[in-house]
């Protein structure tokens, strides 16, 4: 924290919260700002105002026999640093909604309610109303509601103008109906669906090799008139949609056998937890074209092609593990809404 | 992050994820150590294992007709501070754990499971170890399971030694009985409870009131041979067991009308929270004794009363708005458990 002279002055009085660091009344007034926009990730399963000490929501689930509560926490890592230092504050929080949602979607489960946390260095009302906009949206898009949350403030912890963001996703699945990792076998086909850029991982990596030689600024040509900013910090996709409406047609577990998020690890990191001991992923990595920030950033740094592959998903946000002889059909069903599968290989014995 | 000459020396040949800072190993490494304590806090609602994307937990309650989730997302602010700088890490989780379980207990909710965050500059396996060995603690002592977690080794945005965690519980609680605060009426009765010191709130003030006259080693004879560190740590009391003790004989929202967990804002920000329209309290501040680190912060930081009664417990870490009619029987309960109940109140007419 950085003492004013106006703060000093205030201490030789005594240290109150607020010399210490500690604006009450700026949080207060956040809350006051965000609560409308709150109220309308809201529906009738919700059963409390925000403002209570915990939040309330309808666990009864008509029609639902076996229901599971499937939950993930995550966060957005250094993509946070990306954000910070372009002062563009709005979309890190539906990164994060929706990098939870595809985390719970790959148990086939749908999101019912999210929490986030959300800690700084010095409480700002502008860019705290902006980072909770970016939660509303990422609810509002995927049909979930912004339940509850924290915000801290923390000088000394975290420098002035840095914060952190934290979120958990809670959502439901009927127990026979989720996706299922025993049921992937020798055979399955991988298909891809399309990331639309580092989604909220390998964001230390990315930086040190691009910083060194950008600015934030910078239009390299290969990025084709974007900044090194805007391609950072393309938002992370949510599958809910398609997912959703493949569940429709297709049985999870039987014609399509499991799905994987891809996440820190990168591609072979993430399916390989959803493979039975013995079995192993064959991977065609020229079956698409990497998206021109991976290239920029594996220039930049002479990243190892290893180091790339265990530490960006590359171009592929999430792969569906499907038995051959549902393959053809969950593509057309996929594309039928706008998805560009990709065929990127399959599961192999070892 | 430093640059040691091992890493500049790799980065001549290229960036990893590691020379960026980020160790995948020491992640890998962390979860295998965890796994054995983590599973200790799972029961047969538990429908999974650890390292898939999503936590699964049984959604059906066997005897409950209007089951309603209660959640809530919260961390320890700036007592992170205090356990980096005295390195001792095991605690501060039990604090997160038991914070939210007192969050969604005074809705009446009793907690089902629980998911941390848990952000480092550099991630240190020992440390790490430590610290989810905390939440774990708690998770047995308040009979929920760790579900689910984030481990994120972000540099840059945290020093090395610094960490931040998040925690969120997700309980249950029978509709009809919720406590409500539109029971809450004129007269009604105020009990505390003891807390067992800060608990997680006012760490900035505290910090820097008692670090500008003391360090964290020094015993100042007002402690009675605690030190500083021992002083601070204190960890948050957790309310279950006296308030589902009290749930198995009355009514709540009729025989015990709202709670309220102190935590930021004190006793009368917090309380004023379910109180309606009209509605104000009347405390009697000599009603219990404050604790000896209150009187030590107050006295180093010269901090006005105001300010100390705004930002800490001040020794009450729950309260219990009763009407008179079971106040006695409700306190005589309390203390067939062991508690110490406070009369240090009403709800008056504003």
């Amino acid at each position: 924290m950085i003492l004013t002279d106006e703060i000093r002055a205030q201490e030789a009085q005594g240290l109150t919260y607020q010399t210490a660091g500690v604006n009450i009344d700026a949080g207060e007034e956040l809350v006051r700002r965000i609560k409308p926009m709150v109220r309308k990730t809201f529906d009738e399963r919700v059963l409390t105002d925000i403002g209570g000490f915990g939040g309330l929501f309808d666990a009864r689930f008509p029609g639902m026999t076996a229901p599971v509560l499937v939950s993930s926490t995550d966060g957005v890592g250094t993509k946070i640093k990306v954000a910070i230092e372009a002062n563009r504050h709005d979309t890190v929080g539906e990164d994060l909604v929706n990098h939870c949602v595809n985390d719970i979607l790959v148990c086939g489960a749908r999101p019912l309610f999210f929490l986030d946390y959300f800690a700084c260095g010095k409480l700002d009302v502008e860019i705290g109303e902006s980072i909770i906009s970016g939660f509303v949206r990422g609810c509002q898009n995927n049909g979930c509601a912004l339940i509850g949350g924290e915000t801290a403030e923390m000088p000394g912890m975290y420098a002035e103008n840095d914060y952190d963001l934290a979120g958990t996703i809670v959502g439901v699945v009927e127990r026979d109906r989720m996706f299922r990792r025993e049921a992937v076998a020798e055979g399955d086909i991988l298909i891809g669906l399309p990331s639309s850029g580092l989604h909220t991982n390998g964001y230390s990596l990315a930086r040190r090799a691009l910083l060194s030689q950008y600015t934030i600024d910078s239009k390299p040509e290969l990025l084709g008139g974007l900044t090194i900013a805007d391609a950072l910090l393309k938002v992370h996709r949510s599958y809910l949609k398609p997912i959703m409406h493949l569940i429709e047609t297709f049985q999870p577990g039987r014609d399509i056998h499991a799905l994987s998020h891809i996440t820190g690890g990168g591609i072979v990191g993430n399916t390989s937890r959803v493979l039975q001991e013995g079995l192993d992923l064959a991977i065609d990595w020229n079956a698409w074209q990497r998206p021109a920030i991976f290239r920029l950033i594996q220039d930049a740094g002479m990243v190892p092609e290893d180091d790339m592959r265990r530490t960006f998903n590359l171009g592929i946000g999430l792969i569906l593990l499907v038995p051959p002889s549902t393959a053809t059909a969950v593509e057309q069903s996929l594309r039928s809404c706008g998805e560009e599968p990709v065929r990127m290989g399959a599961v192999v014995r070892k």
